[in-house]
């Protein structure tokens, strides 16, 4: 295999603390590469950076209309959202819709990635459930396809129930990788996930953006969903998160969303150009500079969204008082 | 520069999802290195790892008996705590002893590591203050040596400050590297920080160990700081952290202690070694890993300590719902 190149450096003083490697790649409708670096062909999992072609089936099966879902709706569906109060009463609003409750939910539960909404609840003497879920969005939608449909709402999480099968037909006709049990694994919200090269993410993302290839009806939901989650970004992630400050930046310019374990996807929908990238380490602060950096990079010079990515690229290090001593930035191979 | 090799993986399923390299050395008393792997010279900045040797002038300029202080307290003067309301004690007791109080510790604050400490404080609508800071008790100990030696306690952190400069000097004599303005910057705790190679380090460690070459002072101060951490592990992390778990599964056989951004040093007394790691991109499940693993192949073969320390090593990966899905493990180089 070959060796990633170092992408992210963070800096104490005047010299390079840590490092962190990784691969990226940004291609047209076409299927050209327009930029890259590492080794592409290693297989990796997307986990939650492709939740919008995991949303395909919400829409294209007619259920995101029969329960006449909102942006925020159809945003959620595609999140790994915060937990905050307002992402939870849009995921309970979802399952509602479908008369479904978080009881259906096949998720599990996790303390929300909000630290106040965290503390919020501990004071109020609560515990998490399935709605607190970074990826509750997601599940009613599933839920809502399942229901709509006629299919089973219990098991839906399963490799071999319907829903998994309409994810696992979507992904492969996007991305053009096999989707099978030779490269699956499970998820942290208990769906199948599948390891397959940045290049098929990358193919796949420019797919949702141009359209080309999909079909009408497909070409269709896609941007639906895209434009849904650039719309209303907040419910794509939450408060100070990367995903929703960089689409925030980008209005209606960019679709971005990242996936556990350092792997970020998006869309440059002017440009018509997806992207992938991995951070090889899995780690978050730095997959957050290789995202912003990358797109600084792929926009045209002078572009006024380029310098606010290129900014948000580097994070100052600061001491307990505050004084800055250090920085996360991105190396000459992206800056 | 030379590449680090990849020491520990993260599966999920059967794929390898995500990679951390590093570079490790172990050395003995005679500076004889005994297993090493990556690149040794390039320079790492030792952080919190180091806090044993930096609190060497605390036991040696006679403070830490003129105080009376106890083990749990020279445990907490080389510590980076949880926050939990038995270290934010301990340090105000170490303060009160040297007539100081919270007001004179100049490492700022942040929210305690522990979570539950963090929840509770909020939840009774307190803010942290600098006692719950990680390093609270080095800097009691700081203030402690100051006030007995009639150095002024404002501006102990500053680099021109006497302590500061009892602390470079002790680090230059064990470790034989070099400390000075050239490979400085400044720790999340305001005082110096400098970056030296990690055979340094390990020597460093050694010296502590053997007390070879140190005199007859400085080897009881090593002897009896090391002492006091291995008697009271609590005190020099908190609960469920992995250098009080580590030090309480060797029960007098092993010292060890972490720093930021993925650093490890050590001691096997018994054996007269000491060691010193790094994960290159910084991160801590993966530092655990290689240092539990590390221990585990230094100490003889089938001796039950290396076998605990080797399961310490393999951490399962699970979905929300607790089911195993995956595993952080060191790879061959390291197992």
């Amino acid at each position: 295999m070959a060796d990633n190149p170092v992408l992210v450096e963070v800096l104490r003083g005047e010299h390079v603390e840590s490092r962190h490697r990784g691969a990226f790649v940004a291609m047209d409708g076409d299927g050209t590469t327009i930029l890259s670096a590492g080794d592409l062909e290693r297989p990796v999992f997307p986990r939650s950076a492709i939740k919008l072609i995991q949303a395909l089936p919400l829409v294209e099966s007619g259920a995101a209309d029969h329960y006449e879902l909102t942006d925020s709706e159809l945003a959620l569906s595609g999140a790994s959202h915060s937990g905050e109060p307002g992402h939870v009463r849009t995921a309970a609003a979802m399952l509602s819709k479908a008369e479904l409750t978080k009881n259906d939910l096949e998720c599990g539960s996790h303390w929300p990635f909000d630290t106040g909404a965290s503390r919020h609840l501990f004071c109020e003497g609560e515990e998490p459930n399935a709605l607190h879920n970074n990826c509750s969005g997601k599940h009613a939608g599933f839920l809502c396809t399942c229901r709509q449909q006629g299919w089973p709402t219990g098991g839906y999480v399963g490799y071999d129930h319907p829903m998994q099968e309409a994810i696992r037909d979507a992904m492969t006709a996007l991305t053009g990788a096999a989707h099978g049990p030779d490269n699956m694994a499970i998820d942290g919200c208990a769906i199948p996930t599948y390891a397959i090269a940045l290049t098929a993410m990358a193919k796949g993302m420019a797919a949702m953006a141009s359209g080309k290839g999909l079909g009408k009806e497909r070409a269709a939901a896609a941007n639906r969903l895209m434009s849904a989650a650039m719309a209303e970004p907040w419910h794509v992630a939450g408060s100070k998160r990367a995903c929703t400050l960089m689409m925030q930046a980008g209005a209606g310019r960019l679709y971005i969303k990242t996936g556990a374990e350092g792997v970020y996807c998006g869309i440059l929908p002017e440009l018509g150009i997806g992207f992938a990238l991995k951070c090889e380490d899995g780690t978050t602060r730095a997959s957050e500079a290789m995202a912003a950096a990358l797109v600084a990079k792929l926009l045209p010079d002078g572009d006024p969204l380029a310098q606010r990515l290129s900014a948000m690229a580097r994070t100052p290090i600061l001491t307990r008082k505050g004084d800055v001593v250090g920085e996360i930035r991105p190396t000459a191979a992206l800056a």
